[in-house]
């Protein structure tokens, strides 16, 4: 499938490396291309220069945010919480009628902060939107012929494309939209990533839930330490 | 051990029940005893009277909060979030010092909307506080010398007391607190009603994402149509 990554961080990454590694014709898009292609240090999360990681995986393409879009069958958007319903708005016309993973979770950065997740809570980015809305459904709306689908919310993004990499790989994948052929395309991309257990939690407000899980999951990850997953036990 | 439990819903049902049956000396407080007691119909949550309840269960004494919290060793809080601070800092006096384990999720009742729980989301109640506080902490801060437990949220109160009904009972409880010794001793209650997998997240603070996470279990609950838990996997 030939399939567009929008956003060049860590989560942006992990899907563009594990999708070409399993044959898909991975675009990543950008603000600025030649800018990302421009840049020498770490990303405020610590990633490497984006030129670095590029040169280890060669075969993904770079392109900008629209000509991604454009080429692509399927859409990922990592585009941060605070920037995605704008930026994607802006490409609109290359997203109509095209499924739309999302799976940013809707921090609202405060620039005078730096980024850090120090305790709980020390310090941690607000939710904006949070429990009567969500950024699924912001972006549902600003796109309507676009198939949004919320998935891969509520995992370490090293974890949602490596499911097997935590115990035994027996713990669930969430996913939630409003169009059921989208939801099912995206289920079969996530059985290729290894999930065994993809769980439909139904209509894309379900997206508030797997948002506002993130305050949970940030808890349990500095309690354990570790890479971690949630089994739904039945 | 004697314990109270202040209020005459489901949850508090479930664990008076079972905390009289694992041999405790259980008192269930209320804001009115007598009126308590002359109900005749079902509680806006489909209970049945609670005099028709306490019929089948000889042994659990009915009292004021005040009563109750002054005769108690360990205090549990199922009074609904919305009223929880104002009725527990009127009975404050009696709660110095004790253990209090709430397991409130702070939604904000409107009395205009009947009370039910359409699909996600034709309607569901707000939570009050949200992201940036917690009912917990609220508590926490209007009782500081109690020693605040949060628990037994992110469950239907029926697994609470019971998790060996769910699976083969593997899966996961989580408590949170300031109070080291204070989670000790709820661990251990907790481990009385079957809880194998008992994580301590940390600090009170993390009750923001137990309590935000009732979106995330609305979900998964309507989506599965039945009982569950949810394991963390290392």
């Amino acid at each position: 499938m030939r399939i567009a990554v929008l956003g060049t961080g860590g989560g942006g990454r992990a899907h563009a490396a594990r999708l070409s590694e399993l044959g898909h014709d991975v675009t990543v898009g950008t603000r600025d291309p030649e800018r990302t292609m421009a840049r020498t240090e770490a990303d405020m999360m610590g990633n490497p220069p984006y030129p670095v990681w590029l040169a280890d995986h060669p075969g993904i393409a770079l392109a900008t945010f629209a000509d991604a879009a454009a080429s692509a069958d399927l859409v990922i958007n990592g585009i941060d919480g605070a920037n995605a319903v704008r930026e994607l708005t802006a490409i609109g016309e290359h997203l109509d009628g095209k499924v739309l993973i999302d799976y940013a979770v809707p921090y609202e950065y405060n620039p005078d902060i730096p980024h850090k997740w120090e305790t709980p809570w020390g310090w941690m980015p607000r939710l904006d939107p949070v429990d009567t809305d969500s950024l699924g459904e912001r972006i549902q709306r600003a796109l309507p012929r676009t198939r949004v689908v919320k998935a891969c919310v509520t995992q370490e993004q090293e974890t949602v494309v490596d499911p097997a990499g935590v115990g035994d790989g027996d713990h669930t994948m969430f996913v939630a939209g409003d169009d059921a052929d989208a939801k099912a395309v995206v289920t079969e991309l996530l059985r290729s990533y290894g999930w065994r257990d993809v769980l439909d939690l139904g209509p894309l407000a379900c997206s508030r839930g797997m948002e506002m899980y993130a305050h949970m999951h940030t808890a349990i990850g500095l309690a354990l330490g570790g890479r971690f997953g949630v089994k739904v036990v039945r």
